[in-house]
């Protein structure tokens, strides 16, 4: 304690922590990279399944590989029986995200990761389940409805879709969902995959390390932010009533989500290519006020407050186009960033020395205990 | 990221990560304290409930504080019929730490922390349920028995060993666990509690933390040294046995748990109290082979390594001398340290910044995707 070095910033910020070969936040020159591959470059000519790929096994896959992956994650999406008890035990009242973390849990009961050597095959498990398991419960304690994930669905896009749903999903929605996941697979060090590192550096199993980073992730201030770009824009009924409202609201100085960023300092790169996605949507829905009332709110933030929208603003509207709840724009995170947690769980394993920090304390002096019948 | 202090020592090994008046570990003149009480002098004084008052709400309870504390605790043991009903779906394969990890998460959405305004008595429900909630499931699972968890048990201690045993214990067993609660109740900014803090620095809920630490408290390298320990001591079958088997691992550099500490340098201030307690267990069994087989390894282990019996060595055998299956150490591990992960996460949450640290980046230079068809 005593040798303990005293650093500036809470949070620890700007200290490193560690070190990781799966991505860069806001470097010069690149907004952000997963393996020296920039996002927008990802998501203008890849399918969510090559990104995973990318980050959990370190490259981008041949047609062959691809196609095997694909086949073995189509494989991986059964429930388990006693899984889907479980779900089914679950109120509609519960946040979905903590259904996703007991969800992940209860599978690690079922399906423990026995040694490091499963640790692809037990992400690349979580990854395939994840969206029917969340739908699963969703369609079970919403509408009653007992739903089949065992899908035709070729994709994790679609099969995220198809499951909300039940039905399969038009090819334009596929392709948004596609882009929206490979936009947030992964993150550097942010709090709910540092989560996953410090889990993982006790050498802890897989699903321990995802339930805790669902677990982080579920906070106000991580995960959540879209989901309340949607509380914010879903009453305002035009451009100019959207104006209106946020002037209101900056004056009130009430806090604005989807606006601004920790790590980027003059825009989210991730922002251009979904805003795109949420217009086509907005078009090809015959109704664009969403869209517009979107657009008008990056305006006016940018022009009062400097501001710039983040990945998660026009995730909202896109989301909504596809008849999304909003419950469940946090649990889509889920089903992206899980690529990014494994493969740091993977990267804290090969060199790890567990992580224990140390605390300054403010507390009391040392003091002697009184007797109960004297105090 | 380029701004961010390069500093030695992986795992922040001796990096301030953050405040705390919880407790201090291994500072000059005393060994280990919670909130200036020496652990010690709380083993010899207090009953669990008492810790746990001091570590929840800041001070050492009066008696009649002491008395509405343990009839409010009493009144929260109940499992709920839906997280039964999950426990029972849980194999009997499974690992006890992966059945409290899924237990808490599941209450999470039973009884959802709303807002931080619940945060005691989430705590306190967790600090309740959690004994029957362990037992319940291995009962069911190992004997297939439905135990009742509302039992007469007048103390956590107390409602530990009745659920497990589902009879009313031995008053000796029952001030043992006491005491072994107290020892292992809180140890400052350690994996698991470091890991709730980081989920409690999103502003998440208190059950999303507590899920999270259980989760880095199962890895190998955090809790478990007990179990490791028993393993150890349990095929031993006299103090010359141990020396000679003990000498023989170390000649072969085997991996011996229950010894040193990573920051304790000549002692660990837990060790006399609980070593203390397994003597006076082996002597009322009337067969001390246990206790002398670990003082003989302690013996062997400073002889030759200078290394000290950690909190951990002479929990196995106190344990098992009250029959406590191995398996279930580490549960026990959970049902005391969390009032520190619990204490540690109201701390965080008051006075908070979002833990975000900074990584290093080790990866590949930018490069542009291929397009499938030439990769």
């Amino acid at each position: 304690m005593s040798n303990a070095k005293k650093l500036t910033g809470a949070g620890l910020r700007g200290q490193v922590a560690g070190k990781t070969a799966l991505s860069t936040v806001g470097k010069s020159g690149s907004g952000l990279t997963y393996r020296g591959y920039d996002v927008k470059d990802l998501a203008a000519n890849c399918e969510f399944e090559e990104v995973a790929h990318l980050i959990l096994k370190g490259e981008l896959p041949t047609a062959a590989e691809l196609t095997a992956y694909k086949k073995k994650l189509k494989s991986l999406r059964s429930l388990p029986t006693a899984l889907a008890e479980v779900l089914e035990r679950i109120p509609a009242s519960a946040h979905p995200m903590d259904v996703m973390r007991t969800g992940c849990s209860m599978l690690g009961n079922l399906e423990t990761e026995e040694s490091f050597e499963q640790q692809q095959d037990a992400s690349d498990r979580l990854l395939a389940i994840f969206p029917g398991l969340v739908n699963y419960w969703y369609n079970f304690s919403h509408h009653g409805k007992r739903i089949s994930v065992d899908t035709a669905a070729e994709s994790i896009a679609e099969q995220f879709l198809w499951t909300l749903h039940d039905k399969k999903p038009e090819a334009l929605h596929v392709e948004v969902m596609q882009a929206s996941l490979i936009l947030y697979a992964e993150h550097e060090f942010n709090a709910s995959t540092f989560t996953a590192r410090v889990c993982a550096s006790t050498l802890s199993d897989m699903h321990s390390c995802i339930t805790g980073a669902i677990g982080s992730l579920r906070g106000p201030l991580h995960g959540g932010a879209n989901e309340a770009a949607m509380e914010l824009i879903e009453n305002m009924t035009s451009p100019d009533d959207a104006e209106q409202k946020l002037l209101g609201m900056l004056e009130r100085k009430e806090k604005i989500m989807g606006f601004g960023h920790a790590v980027y300092a003059d825009s989210d790169p991730r922002n251009a290519v979904i805003k795109e996605w949420s217009e086509k949507l907005g078009k090809a829905n015959g109704d664009t006020t969403l869209y517009d009332v979107s657009e008008r709110c990056e305006a006016v933030m940018w022009r009062e407050k400097k501001l710039f929208c983040n990945a998660d603003f026009f995730h909202a509207s896109a989301y909504n186009y596809m008849n999304i709840p909003t419950k469940l724009f946090t649990p889509i995170f889920v089903c992206s960033r899980l690529t990014g947690w494994a493969a740091h769980v993977m990267e804290q394993r090969a060199d790890n020395r567990i992580i224990r920090p140390s605390a300054d304390y403010v507390g009391v002096e040392p003091r002697s205990v009184m007797p109960i019948a004297q105090r």
